[in-house]
């Protein structure tokens, strides 16, 4: 199998992009050609790869022929604007913002989950919303044999899925705090250091904000079942990296816990934690940096006749952003799909 | 009414204890006398409180005759050794700690939600667990006219919960992190600093940790509803003051979503926060050193038919801990019961 193909990066200065970059050198992926895009702010600067260094050209100044995988992380405007321009000029493009994630022409792929989705697509393809991949590698597996019928979600969101800025406003927050000093105000409407709020995106009409409403709508597409009933509430909390996911479950049918233990241990892109009693359950601090979905303090809702609880946790950057997309890549190469 | 009784409180030193005071004296209450008791190293330290020294009397050494009413913040097995030769002695026991809050001869009292079970009392009172306290003020006026059916509730839990030495442990954690420097361990099994873990309390052999199983056999008790299905996640977030949680509600009947926020507004010690357009929701910086529970993001639950979503906060030394004391000592008093 072959990876060497002309790649290209589009909000390569970002948290997101730097993620890239080290997944796809991670992966020993060696493109034939890298070409980097962002903001015309950051039009000139270095950034090195493999051992070269690549100039950062503007995403609105540049043409895109000759390209043939493109990734997206500069957010859902340039998104709109850039993605068709580039799967025209003949590039497959996998966009990790909004824009195209509702749209039934675009597949919205977690390759562990509905790698068939990728057949259907058109020259553009969406990753999904960092809090619903986790969940979803999570779930799926138990989905496929035991229908999941409700789940009740509550997130612990990192500031790393907001960007730069706000990973520093974080950092400033939580100086001044200790210093006793007044905190610097941004990118949030509320103080993050040492502070949590259960607002993740703008708020929609109806009541939700609109990660949370993410979540329903990708959930129902990637798992191709609109009656799943979905209640989540999306928190920003003040982590630097990876989200935790408090998950309840109702499923259709009666279980044995061991078996789903087995199930899920067994399932691609999970790890187990779960040992409570030796205090084994995952935390962002022991998830950061790595790919795979991790799940502790499995254990049934006595609550209702077939309910499940799980914890999971997973690096929002990574696998919920830039190792999904290169997932996706190399799962079109490995399909022969490019 | 008259609020001038002798007062003890034991565990004065600690983060429960000098709320205790400080809600004693915001109250306007002036102990005809006041003795103050901890462990035998802070024994001899001196407290402030209305602008007399007391001396801190140890526990273990102590005779507590004459006293009228004593409030216990020093955990459970000081509690568990202490609380009941107190009541022997005459006064009336108001114990914060988990040791008789699942006794049926102990009243386990909220004041704005059970206050006639005071009236059982046979000179041992319980303060319920923090997160109890919280969603029971939320959820009782909507329980009375609409039973609940069940619960699903993720917290989001302050340090201070754990005691001064968990406080301590998050800030040096914090600083250490920040200057790049390896965290000191301490308190917690898990770095708590820019982490967070879904462990409060032991665990049990059902899998829940005690916080989640307080939650769950508490409710019950203080709604005198052994049918209500609660499933509780308990986690412990980088935060110093407050809890917040995620409570999802299924009830019996339908509702109106206006109906159920003018009620909310209307019920004792709920303050509604509620108009995220404007970035309006309960914080745990916003509610912090109040005694009122926050309520926000109040909102209809479309994955059930009778669903309903909030999210609330509250000052866990306060309102879940020592304002809830102090307030059962003044409905006694209003009772006429002292």
């Amino acid at each position: 199998m072959t990876f060497s193909h002309s790649i290209g990066l589009v909000g390569a200065t970002g948290a997101v992009g730097r993620k890239f970059l080290q997944v796809l050198n991670e992966q020993g992926i060696v493109p034939k050609s890298l070409r980097l895009f962002a903001s015309e702010k950051s039009k000139g600067s270095k950034i090195a790869f493999q051992g070269k260094e690549y100039t950062v050209e503007a995403v609105n100044e540049s043409d895109f022929s000759g390209l043939q995988v493109v990734f997206f992380s500069a957010g859902t405007e340039i998104s709109q604007e850039y993605c068709p321009k580039v799967a025209k000029a003949g590039a497959i493009v996998i966009d990790n913002s909004n824009a195209f994630r509702a749209d039934p022409e675009v597949p919205l792929v977690v390759p562990e989950v509905n790698p068939n989705a990728l057949k259907k697509h058109k020259g553009l393809i969406s990753n999904p919303n960092c809090s619903t991949i986790q969940m979803l590698v999570a779930i799926a597996p138990i989905h496929r044999i035991n229908p999941i019928k409700r789940i009740v979600v509550s997130t612990y969101q990192s500031v790393s899925g907001t960007g730069i800025e706000a990973i520093e406003i974080l950092e400033k927050q939580t100086k001044a705090t200790l210093a006793h000093e007044k905190p610097p105000a941004g990118v949030y409407p509320h103080q993050i250091g040492f502070n949590l709020f259960p607002h993740i995106d703008i708020f929609l009409k109806n009541g939700l904000c609109r990660e949370e409403e993410k979540m329903i709508n990708e959930t129902r597409k990637i798992l191709e079942d609109t009656n799943i009933a979905i209640c989540p509430t999306t928190v920003r909390v003040p982590i630097f990296y990876c989200h935790s996911e408090a998950v309840n479950l109702e499923l259709s049918k009666p279980f044995e816990l061991s078996q789903v233990r087995e199930l899920l241990s067994k399932s691609p892109g999970i790890k187990m934690m779960d040992d409570p009693n030796n205090n084994v359950y995952p935390t962002p601090l022991q998830c950061q940096d790595k790919d795979d979905v991790f799940i502790g303090r499995l254990r049934r809702d006595e609550s209702l006749s077939n309910g499940l609880n799980m914890w999971v946790v997973s690096d929002n950057l990574r696998r919920g952003a830039a190792s999904n997309g290169v997932f996706i890549y190399q799962r079109l190469v490995q399909d022969k799909m490019i």
